[in-house]
């Protein structure tokens, strides 16, 4: 009776989760959140001004289907400012959060039977947006051995004959692992040469941290590529979650198709949400972002080193994003009965990693550090206990 | 290069038609505005001042995917206070703009190469939204004869054997047509009976005008249908275009894989809206959208009877919605023609039947009543110089 694609969408075991976390609190339990995939702070005092003015001026109507023209040429602005990109307005749309440009994405590019490649583990949602348009998922499974991260060699090894783009994500969910700059031009070149399009999700861009090797700018310094869309947000770095604005920059050629699409399927994006987003870039907003970005590296580094005391392995420190992979097989159970167990018996909501794909996910769980530090410590307490009740430490 | 679907969606002439009104208008030209889909009014205050109220409180996160409970439970009450129907608001289900609902239904009802029967002229968008799904819509011609509506007996004459569903509107845009209670039960009860299902737009609800024979309330109150699916917006009647917020009610048992949908393609519908959304229910607010429909119903007089007196002919007097649709077939040139002269010639910028079917399509127009009374006469007063010049009066 339903449509055969609702077989593939799943639901997240993390929202039973979150769930049964809620109802743990109602009860008197104190809870560590761990699994919250959303940054623990509201948005930035000036975004949430601009917001309130922008009502005040009564922009309450429809906009232009690819969002205001200021908004997409302040766009176009902070890729020059930051990297010296230049970028024509025409080619940023703005959108109903990221999962507005993937549905775009999807539906201007995906025929159905079509196979994506993508990562496993990966970000679960882009199986749905495939199963939406009827075309498939090619999960690619990645380890420690690749970074947990696509490239050339194993997109060239995955390639099948129905394979008609790739969906990367740089920083990726649940690993926080990045491309790096000569993964993107090899995997942007193969796809050229196959006739393959790219959608990459830069949606954590800018919560990035020291050290590593990824490629921390835009993969639209490196790739001028007529075959790339490059899929971005503003709910993660600019804190902007419930406002459902994300934006996506695609090539010319695609402007006249996204712009149909855009206006029939949304009409436009959310009006208030894109004047307070000209407040985002302002001097004052991005000190804040910058700010809570170094807050999640602090956060990130208390979490690593403590689940390595632990002897938990984090399978990567993560470059971006601010989430851990964490390897629990030496543990003598799955990810799911963990999560569970942990929650029940010492109040840590963790996600499981069978959120996130098949490849080795039963022995792994994602920390989210969208909490803070006391939260961090109490936590790792909790799960020291844990560990020692269940015979491992 | 782009997949398939894409030459099923349609850009609409209005939007071109709009942009050359807007260009016209930078160059000092005056210009009436019959064109636009949207109330001219902006967000009653009420609901302007809870949505400043909800960015105070913070209300900037993620929200539940299937919207905030006490909105749920507020539109639930709404049906109760209205028409007297108990709905449990676990069946109502908050979306992204009625455009979101429509994304939904699509993906949750209809599989590759289904059929779903809709009128023509109708919401061009709804083509748009089974493209996406790679269904396909198959349009019904409707005329004066049947009301501009689909009936019972129409669909039966017009099912083929992968029809699976009916996308009906009630009242419709372009024309402003009713459903009679009568046509609602017995294209429910064929429906039912070939295990197909119903998705009736609703979104016009409340923007209704005496005098006629269509159902006024909600079908909810007519069908019970465990196929029934109703859409409906806090744009229209509530004044809240820019908002994109919207909801559903659908049947109990597609609940769970509705939410599935909602979480994977969505997230959550935005959450300032819904907070200020609650709002658009109280007394003050509810006076003010009654306010206005009497204005709109003021202005439809106005517009029928001055167009009547200049010999055009209403295809039929709306009983909802804010639109006029218009027989130009006695004026010897087509729709696009005809929207185009007025335009440039005379400064009056109307929507062409081309953008709603193909039906007739050619011979009518389409006019929004969302301009002022003194707008509307000067209007008419530019179309009654159009036709003296063309020679017709």
């Amino acid at each position: 009776m339903f449509a055969a694609r609702n077989r593939h969408v799943q639901p997240f075991r993390v929202m039973v989760l979150m769930e049964r976390a809620r109802q743990l609190e109602r009860e008197g339990r104190s809870i560590v959140h761990f699994e919250v995939g959303e940054p623990d702070f509201s948005t930035a005092e000036p975004i949430v001004t601009a917001g309130q003015q922008a009502l005040a001026d009564g922009h309450t109507g429809y906009t232009e289907a690819l969002g205001i023209p200021e908004l997409r040429a302040r766009i176009a602005k902070f890729y020059r400012d930051q990297w010296e990109i230049e970028l024509d307005p025409a080619r940023i749309v703005v959108t109903s959060g990221a999962s507005g440009a993937l549905i775009l994405a999807c539906a201007l590019l995906a025929d159905p039977g079509d196979g994506w490649l993508m990562t496993d583990p990966g970000y679960p949602c882009n199986r749905s947006f495939l199963a939406l348009v009827n075309a498939q998922a090619q999960l690619v499974p990645v380890g420690s051995d690749s970074g947990y991260q696509m490239s050339a060699e194993i997109a060239a090894e995955c390639w099948q004959d129905n394979t008609h783009g790739l969906m990367l994500a740089s920083p990726s969910n649940p690993t926080g692992a990045m491309l790096r700059g000569r993964d993107i031009e090899a995997l942007s070149n193969l796809a050229v040469e196959r006739g393959a399009s790219i959608v990459l999700d830069e949606i954590y861009q800018g919560l990035t941290y020291g050290g590593g090797s990824g490629h921390c700018g835009t993969a639209l310094t490196l790739s001028g590529a007529a075959n790339l869309y490059v899929i971005n947000s503003f709910s993660k770095y600019f804190g902007m979650t419930g406002w459902r604005l994300g934006w996506m920059v695609i090539p010319e050629d695609a402007v006249p198709p996204v712009s149909r699409l855009a206006q029939n399927l949304f009409i436009a994006p959310p009006s208030i949400s894109q004047y307070a987003a000209l407040a985002a870039f302002s001097a004052e907003a991005l000190a804040e972002h910058e700010r809570r970005r170094d807050i999640f590296e602090t956060r990130r580094d208390l979490l690593v080193s403590g689940l390595g005391r632990l002897g938990l392995r984090v399978a990567l420190v993560p470059e971006g994003a601010f989430y851990l992979y964490v390897d629990i097989g030496a543990w003598g159970m799955n990810s799911d009965d963990f999560c569970s167990r942990l929650l029940e018996d010492y109040g840590v909501a963790v996600t499981p990693g069978t959120d996130f794909g098949t490849h080795q996910s039963d022995c792994n769980v994602r920390f989210a550090f969208t909490t803070g530090e006391d939260q961090i410590r109490r936590g790792l307490e909790r799960i020291g206990d844990a560990l020692t009740d269940w015979g491992f430490s």
